[in-house]
């Protein structure tokens, strides 16, 4: 049978989601909640789902899992209620922008023997993939530093940025969970630094918008974040490892393979640049992912303890900022 | 109301058409036909569409359009058939091997003043559109030499070889299509080499397997294909327009866009190694071209007239290497 | 003892043979001649060599090899004359434009026993050199198809033009040598296009700049050469080898390996756009070998023979454009 | 009259620069000195110099600049000497591996008023000058943040690192000048990681292998530098960077460019892997450049305060290491 999903939030990334279920042969798209109602019945209404609350979806009999979209600030409480529920859960990271309640989360999802998979959608880009593969076969020996290059096309708005946690938690902290998974051990040691170099206002807002971090790890292992707010060429999302043997390294998508020569040069299109577009195959990825590990009761590929993980390493790198020392976080 | 399709022949190629149409919000597949039985059920049940008879689709009060993906020497008396029930029809390339017949089929569709799509896929893949954009908006200047490279990852079964017509009606005609699109000028003459060199049974089966064609248009531009049935490393596409301004190229697809570095050097996998998923997005294009053209009552993005074109390049390339000579199709 | 030398011609190519003997430990350079008086005082003071006359190099017992950098039209005169004094000589191609009068020079310097290497700079060029060392370790296996790509940044003076003896003799024999090079096998057949549209002077004068030719070996080896006067986008030099096991290829050089990204893409330099400065190490790398195989009494790198078939290809490369044939040159 | 020059040093880095001095017609190559007599005979004679001794060189009448590639110890007593004697002096880094000892010599210079030049010979490669035009030709608007990876081939050997004043000092150094130049403000704090990856013996003898550092300026510029003593595939030395328009970077050098395509993929080969192949031309410019600055009376290219501003930049970093902190070097 396959297995029963709602969706919690029918906004841009939970239509995402709704796609990739519903081509999913082994998933079924049951019901979609939205506080906007007219959302929630177009997204349903294209899929041949039902609309019922959010309440009506944890609660449901015929639904096994859901994936919460909705707004960050809810996302800790839905976790808890549909676990207790007995549901499988997605959630879009991050489960919430403290450190304590993600913990108290975990412990109720423990105690319930829950599922809770947290969206790090990165992991499951065909090409990082094949990078961690490589790894994972020994192609490059032991990894010893990692790169990550990671430039949006242009900052957030303003309001989002005031909600968001800030660029280490926000944006940065996928970057976190990469690193995390390449280098292949936990992470002791964070020194970052933080520039506002893109918008004044984002700094008058509290915020950085141009960021460089080192990793550590016990045995020495390295990883290197630059990350800015702005990149004029499009969404720059490159990793690269060194190891004992060699290195391996991904590319980024360009809007169109194809190559223009003239007298001034030669001339590449730019990136893809907008997350959607740009890690389509990713979000696909992700959610068979998912729906392959329940309908198994195998482990998720990624788990609430990486989206703690990832936001414990944010918050030690803002306080490397504000303190200017390097932050230990081996527990 | 959304354009309903049946689809005659639910093998490899049907089933891809059959996707296509499915996800298109303005159509609608509602049945499918195949000399195996258990073939057409599967498919249609994918699509919630029904079973019926060849006849009974062409026939059938309730389809606008059908996708012909037949063997070859039935697609010719299909069209004809279905142009004649008044039916919008996309045929997978030939019309017919022989270019008399073809001659004869677009005569009738052209007295039914029906609709007549011959699919050549290239056109639609997104670089090579890219390619043709760059062209069109005069990036290159005007179009000089085009020089393509094609090369499948291995020859097709014997079996099939005999009834291909032969590379250049089999293989080599998508770049002739290819040519004839980026030349921007009917052909004038066709110069071609042929020879053996992948596996020897090719050549007692009458065939080759490794040709070069030259192309020149009256105004003197020229166009280079070269084509091979064997490219250890995978599905090898390139194309490249030189004009008086500068040139334009589409790269290959790989099957990642990594790099690994060791001693040996640096290293990147292979190509796609096959048509279906190199050109997968080329596949939804060509039928979102087919269901808009039909919509909207426009021409269809390519023709029968093409379909025809191509094969007499192919015939006269064949000739080429028969008598050694230059030979002229212009009309 | 250094190799002892005297240069005949001190313009252009004669300046950069001057520097390559100056700076080869194995040589040295004694004497200089031209026709301009202030030439031959200008090349001869950089390197502290004697001012002579033609004849005086030619006879002079202190000189042990000679370097023809003359107007075309003197070639075959001076190595008849340099071969009978007992000179090895080095004259870059062609060594005449009539392929009678080659074969007559060839026939002198074999009476003789005399030394005679054809300049055919491009065999020396370290990334083709590095192509054909990855084919004779046999890394793409046997040798099935080769594409040669040649373009210049634009055509030469147009007086030059008349004197050239035609792009299939100036520009193309580069090519011609390079395929019967890496093929590995005589060429049997030659078939060629030719155009005009890069200036209908060109036309007018007699000449085409636009051209591509196939030729083919009696096995069946192919090979194509695409040519134009124009490449806006600077000196377009590229070769790839189709073998039985896979494929190389040998990229351009542009003049500086930088990308600038921005808003409109990635911008990479155009290409170096001068023969000098692309084949600079290629130079150096040809006058190392003649002297190399003078001093040990082997094989030159290239030959007579080789300008000769060269030449030969040349002329029927023409007679295939005038005649609509496809021309057998095998002997 | 040419700039007459001594060399004091014959070994590796003084063979590359007297050729330099040889080639140059602006310059002379006087007298060469060594320790190792052979030595110094064997240099002196390729060019026609004289032998001498350092004392010799320093007080001659006929020579006018020194170019020193003598041990590190002995570079400050030299550099006090030449310059008091009256010589231009180019001094290859570092001037001291004491800070203190640095600010002394230039004082000394600066009392003198004499010339010195330090070598840092990155700045002269012509892919980083191309990518430094760009910059201040404005391509990629205001500078934001660089990216420096820098990686040798293999360790040196152990007793040079004992002498080497450690990785970053040694290594890094010419990153931090790199950082400087690209920035194009003054560093104010330097944050640093350090391990032993490589080979455990380096750290026994109190170095680090594998590196990252951030610097920031004051206005939050950042660098980012990653290090590591072993790259498997060649001598990596990338430069990236990202300003407010775009961003712009230097590829690597391989050994050849050429691409090989088999069933396992595509292959290029691995890097120039010695400093001296890689920054072959970077070599002569660099001494082409003191040779312009002293015979016209300008300012050198690099200067005694760029080898001072590195040295201090790699006492931070190392600091920041040993005490976890963020360095403030501004002064």
């Amino acid at each position: 049978m396959p297995l029963r999903f709602g969706i919690l939030g029918a906004g841009r990334i939970g239509k995402v989601h709704a796609r990739a279920v519903a081509s999913d042969s082994g998933a079924r798209l049951v019901a979609v909640a939205d506080a906007i109602g007219a959302a929630a019945e177009a997204l349903a209404g294209a899929y041949g789902a039902d609309v019922r609350t959010v309440g009506g979806i944890i609660e449901a009999d015929d639904i096994d899992a859901v994936i919460i979209c909705t707004p960050t600030d809810t996302h800790a409480e839905l976790i808890e209620a549909a676990v207790r529920a007995g549901k499988a859960v997605f959630c879009e990271k991050p489960v919430d922008l403290d450190v304590q309640r993600v913990r108290d989360v975990l412990k109720v999802v423990a105690a319930e023997n829950g599922t809770l998979m947290v969206g790090f959608n990165r992991r499951f880009d065909p090409d990082f993939m094949a990078v961690k593969a490589a790894i994972d076969a020994g192609k490059v020996g032991e990894v010893e530093m990692v790169t990550i290059s990671s430039r949006d096309p242009g900052a957030p708005p303003y309001d989002y940025i005031t909600r968001s946690g800030g660029i280490f938690r926000d944006m940065t902290i996928h970057d976190f969970d990469m690193a995390r998974w390449l280098l292949g051990e936990e992470v002791e040691t964070v020194q970052a630094a933080a520039s506002v170099l893109v918008d004044r206002k984002i700094g008058e807002l509290g915020d950085y918008d141009s960021v460089n971090v080192i990793l550590r790890t016990k045995s020495g292992r390295q990883a290197v974040i630059t990350n800015s707010r702005r990149a004029t060429y499009g969404y720059d999302q490159r990793i690269e490892v060194l190891g004992s043997k060699g290195a391996v390294s991904a590319q980024n998508m360009a809007e169109a393979n194809i190559e223009i020569a003239t007298a001034d040069g030669f001339q590449r299109p730019p990136l893809l640049n907008f997350f959607m577009t740009r890690y389509v195959a990713a979000y696909a990825n992700e959610i068979a992912g998912f729906i392959a590990a329940v309908t198994n009761g195998t482990a998720t590929p990624t788990t609430g303890e990486d989206g703690l993980m990832a936001l414990v390493l944010a918050d030690a790198a803002l306080k490397s900022v504000e303190t200017g020392q390097t932050v230990n976080v081996a527990r």
